[in-house]
C-alpha cells in the first residue's frame, strides 16, 4: 500500500491479525461511517446525532462513538454548563477519514440510477434462469 | 449532499428507508470494502481473491461479491475454457467506489501510530477512572 516498506510491515488492513483491520471496521461500519460524515457538518450533542443517523439505536450510537473517539477520530467533551451536556466533533485525522467516506456517499448518491439499473438487470436474469 | 435538489430528494443515505443505504453498508461492509480495495489490483479468480482477502469465509465472500454484482460494482465473467472458470473485476463505478475506499486504506495505515497512541491514552483514562 506504500512505498515505505517498514509501514507495510507494520500496518496491512488485508492481514486479519493487523489492529487497523479492526479501526477499519469501525469507520466504515454500518454507523460508524454515518456518524463520522454527519459529525463533517459540525459538532453534535448526543441526541442530536442521532436523529440526523436515522434509524440508530442508542445503544448502538453510543458504542460506535466509544469506538470512534477510543481510536482518537471523534473528540467527546463533556460542557460545564447547567445542565452539563456532551458534545462530539471530529478530529483533525477524524475529519480526514470523514472527508474520504463523504466522497464516497457522494459517489454512491450520484449515480445511484446506475446501480438501480443494474440491479433490475440482475434480478431479471435471475428469474429468467 | 448535493447542488441539485432533485438528487437530494431522490438519494440520501442517511434516510433509513433509502435503498442507498443498503449500498452504501454493501461497499463498506467488512467484507465489501476489502474485496473492492483487493480487486483494484486486477482480475480475480475466487480463491485467488479468498486468499487475498485474509480471514473471509468461502460463503461471505460468495455473498459479498453477489452483493457487489447485482449493484453493478463488480463484474463476474465466467470463462469458456475447459475446465470453466469465474472471473471477477471492476465494473468503470466500482472503480470509483474502490478508489475511495484505498484513500481510506491510506489514511488508516499511514496514520495509524497515531491511532494506536489514542487507544493508550483512552484505556489508561479508563483504568484511572
Amino acid at each position: 500500500m506504500s512505498a515505505d516498506p517498514t509501514r507495510e510491515l507494520i500496518t496491512d488492513v488485508f492481514d486479519r491479525n493487523c489492529p487497523s483491520r479492526r479501526t477499519m471496521e469501525t469507520v466504515t461500519g454500518k454507523w460508524g461511517s454515518l456518524a463520522l460524515v454527519a459529525l463533517r457538518e459540525g459538532t453534535f450533542r448526543f441526541n442530536a446525532l442521532r436523529r440526523r443517523v436515522d434509524g440508530v439505536s442508542e445503544k448502538m450510537l453510543s458504542q460506535t462513538l466509544h469506538a470512534l473517539e477510543r481510536d482518537g477520530l471523534v473528540l467527546r467533551e463533556a460542557q460545564s454548563t447547567i445542565p452539563p451536556h456532551v458534545e462530539y466533533s471530529l478530529t483533525p485525522l477524524g475529519a480526514r477519514v470523514a472527508d474520504q467516506l463523504f466522497g464516497l456517499v457522494d459517489i454512491l448518491e450520484g449515480n445511484f440510477g446506475e446501480v438501480l439499473e443494474a440491479r433490475v438487470r440482475y434480478d431479471e436474469a435471475r428469474s429468467e434462469g
